[in-house]
Parts: structure tokens; C-alpha cells; sequence
């Protein structure tokens, strides 16, 4: 597998987008300088996550971005994308391994030290940790501290990545942690310029 | 593939149950003649789609009946589960069966001759064809006559099984149209004795 860079990571959110069309605006922020880009789709049909993971495949081709599907490893396989994610409610990482083999990236979500390391025990390519910050996308999550993503990072081998409420403000003491990259979704595709979004987060990610 | 008997083919669904134990009322309806069993739940997250079709699975192999899965094709491979039943809110047939090969059984929700032929032409196995009378478990499905199942059951050559508010007191007029079962859902899984009323239909079926 090639060498994924992790350091802007966008996690969709079609609600988000408001007016502007969907599509239209992950390109921005693409084009803006997103790195890796995970379809998240939790109302849709298995026909409609398919068709537009199909088209958001072809838009991250189009950038040489890969493509990470949330929790649904059928729609990964359906549209052969680069990874999937999965959280603790999702398939046991075991099970998704054995039916995608080594050469698709797995990414799992964790909020302890404890659940890292089992999954980095199990075989996960990178550690997707938070809630960082409060985050009206997923007001259940657990917050995990900064010391907290600290020792994470500092006990496991593979990449990680932090998510939750992550945008300019905090970027720059998330990554002095030493990790990998970010997951945003409301401080890109929330923003009136989804593209000048993706570039202020990137310049602020390259400079900490 | 074995030769399948769809004559009496059982969709579950958790709510019908009531105070039951859900496992404990499939086990009962396997005995009393159900000869299929689709694995039908649609607000289970992955992990416990999984678990219960880990299950399910256990139950039907006792009674050597195989087990389909309703549209998720990540758990029917998670599982090796004998097959797997899509709508036309579903994965596409011909994604399906590349995904799923051959030897899996892939069943495909109609309501028009149109869809079914289709469907026979894109490679289903056995077609569902309903909703055949009021029910409600699917309130918003279209409404099939005995005349258009029969048209349908003599312009495809897979085998039709007929769904949607079939139970005792029409199976037998559902049955004369020819076709190779019926798709029951409440008229199993709502009645106080699941085995006794799946012995009751299998009966009507056999003599039908
Ligand atoms: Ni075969």
C-alpha cells in the first residue's frame, strides 16, 4: 500500500453542507488540501451510500486522494475503495481484516489507551481518537484530553489520528502532540469557503 | 447450491416478538416447518447485526435450514451466510453477485413483471414478489394481485415466492397461483404459539 498521509483528514457530513452541493464542495476541499477522505453516510439506503461513494470515489481520483468508507464494508468492496473505518458499534476488526485483506487500509475509532492498543493488537493501520473537543456532529462521544491523545501516541506504533471538534483554533496544540493528522468535518464543510477552510487548517497543520 | 426449499420462507423481524425471547421464537418456528429464514434488521448498528446473525445462523444450522441476510452483504459475508435478499433501495444485483460469486443465493425484491424479469436477466436466484396484501410491516409497499403474481410466475423460470400479508387465511389462493412459497413475517413470528402457527401454514402449503 502506498504511504497515506494522514494530516488532513475530512469526515463527510452531507448535512453540513447546507445549500451547496455535495459533491461540489469536497472537491473544494480537495483542491484546498485534504489528504485522506472518509464517506460517512448513516441515513442512507445500501443503492444511494453506493452511488455516492461511486461519485466520491471518482472525485478523490481526481486528486489522488484516497477513499475511506465508514462502517459499511460492503459499500468499501462495492466500489473498491482504499480503507474502512470502523468504530466500536461497527464489524470486529477481525471479521473486516478477513474479508478485505492487507491491502485496504482499516482505521478504528478509540477513546482509552486500552481500546488502542487492542486494536493496533488486532491489526488496525491507524487510531482515529477523540472527541477532543465538544462537537455538535456526535454529542455522545467521550472526551479524551490532550495528555490523554499524548499517551496514545505515545504507546502505539501505527498512525494517529485525532477527531472532534478539531479546526483552527485547536489544530495547533492537537498536532503538538506528535501525531499524525486530524479528522474535521464541520471545519471544512461547514464553512462558507470550504476550499480556503482546507487551506488555512493545512497551513496551520504544516506549520506546528 | 443445494435445491432450496422456499415454500415457507420466514422474514424475522425483533418487534413481532413481544415479550419472547427473539432466538428462542425462531427455534420454535424452524420446528414447526419453516424451510428458509431471512435475517431481516434494519436498525441494528454492524457490530450487532453480526452478533445476532452469529446466532441465527447457530439456530438454523440445527435445522439444517440455510439463512439469507436482507440487504447487508457485509454481514452475509461476515458470517457465510447462505445467501442474501435485495430491494430496490439495495446494493445492485450485479454488484452483489460479483461481491458474493456464485455459490450464494441472491433473492431480489419485485413488484412489476418488468423488475422481475429484469432481475432474472441480471442473474437472481429467486425473486420476492409483494407486497401481495395490506400489512403492517412494510405500509408503504405496492400492492401486487394473484394476476400479476401469476403472469410473473409464468414469464420467469426462477423460483417466485409471493409476500406481504400472507398467513392462513389466504395462503392457499397465494399457492394456487403456482409458485414455489410464500414470505411470512407476522403470521409466525406474532402468534402466541410461533410453532404451532408455522406448522398450521407448512400444512396449507403441502396441500395447497
Ligand atoms: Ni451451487
Amino acid at each position: 500500500m502506498k504511504d497515506i498521509d494522514y494530516s488532513l483528514y475530512l469526515v463527510t457530513d452531507r448535512r453540513l453542507v447546507g445549500g451547496k452541493d455535495f459533491y461540489q464542495s469536497l472537491g473544494e476541499a480537495l483542491a484546498g488540501g485534504v489528504t485522506l477522505l472518509q464517506l460517512r453516510e448513516k441515513e442512507a439506503s445500501s443503492a444511494e451510500f453506493y452511488r455516492i461513494a461511486l461519485k466520491v470515489k471518482e472525485i478523490c481520483g481526481r486528486y489522488d486522494v484516497p477513499l475511506i468508507i465508514n462502517d459499511r464494508l460492503d459499500i468499501a468492496l462495492a466500489v473498491d475503495a482504499d480503507g474502512l473505518h470502523i468504530g466500536q458499534q461497527d464489524l470486529p476488526l477481525s471479521v473486516a481484516r478477513g474479508l478485505l485483506g492487507r491491502d485496504k487500509l482499516i482505521g478504528v475509532s478509540a477513546t482509552t489507551l486500552a481500546e488502542a492498543q487492542l486494536a493496533e493488537a488486532d491489526g488496525a493501520d491507524y487510531l482515529g481518537i477523540g472527541a477532543m473537543y465538544p462537537t455538535g456532529t456526535k454529542s455522545d462521544a467521550r472526551a479524551v484530553s490532550l495528555s490523554e491523545l499524548t499517551a496514545i501516541r505515545k504507546n502505539v506504533a501505527i498512525p494517529v489520528v485525532a477527531i472532534g471538534g478539531i479546526g483552527t483554533a485547536n489544530v495547533t496544540e492537537v498536532m503538538g502532540t506528535g501525531i499524525a493528522g486530524v479528522s474535521v468535518v464541520s471545519a471544512i464543510l461547514a464553512q462558507d469557503d470550504v476550499r480556503a477552510a482546507a487551506q488555512h487548517l493545512r497551513q496551520l497543520i504544516i506549520t506546528a
